[in-house]
């Protein structure tokens, strides 16, 4: 890869990186905790579920799975929110929260990427 | 919180998640795929877990924490790693890549939080 392209390639990343990480923000001072997290973890697994399936370009790829979805998504608060459930002795909570982030992320990775192949 | 507060706070979870998702990307250009976002999610999950037990005042938790570690981990490309292994028929692999990552993140962010409250 070129400088350029290594750069205009930052740049696409950045930019849907940036807007991924305020959208996460947004839903997450409207939602709050766990419920914020799980949302978007969920709703960011569909779209790039979607991405997947979609006939789209690398530059849109880079901008809105790379950048949007990736940023929009977040294992680390998601990982924090289990072990303060877990270390506050509530360890179904945690195991409920745990599994269920992820049975749900799962699904909606196939449902993301089933409808967009439904549609072509 | 007033509009400047607002901006000022988005800004500072932009300039974080803007940092993240480049810091990712570069991580995932090296490593590339499932390794390079099992790292990520791990790496994320214990800077979290340290950030979380740290004397840190609100400002450096909105760039470093929601910002920097929200957008350098991700959930969608994990969820989606773990459908592509398990549509292609591999399912143990699927189970372990998706049941190690979860158990590797809340390791870390437990050690995370450990190792800050052991210096402090």
């Amino acid at each position: 890869m070129t400088p350029d392209a290594s750069l205009s390639t930052a740049l696409l990343v950045g930019v849907g990186g940036t807007l991924g990480a305020l959208a996460r923000f947004a839903v997450d001072t409207r939602f709050g905790g766990r419920r914020g997290v799980f949302a978007v973890n969920v709703l960011g697994s569909v779209a790039l579920g979607a991405l997947g399936a979609a006939p789209v370009d690398s530059a849109f790829l880079l901008v809105f799975g790379t950048g949007f979805c990736g940023a929009f998504t977040t294992f680390s608060s998601f990982a924090v929110g289990v072990v303060e459930h877990a270390q506050a002795g509530e360890r179904r909570v945690a195991a409920r929260y745990a599994l269920g982030t992820l049975a749900a992320a799962l699904v909606g990775v196939a449902l993301g990427g089933g409808a967009v192949r439904a549609l072509l």
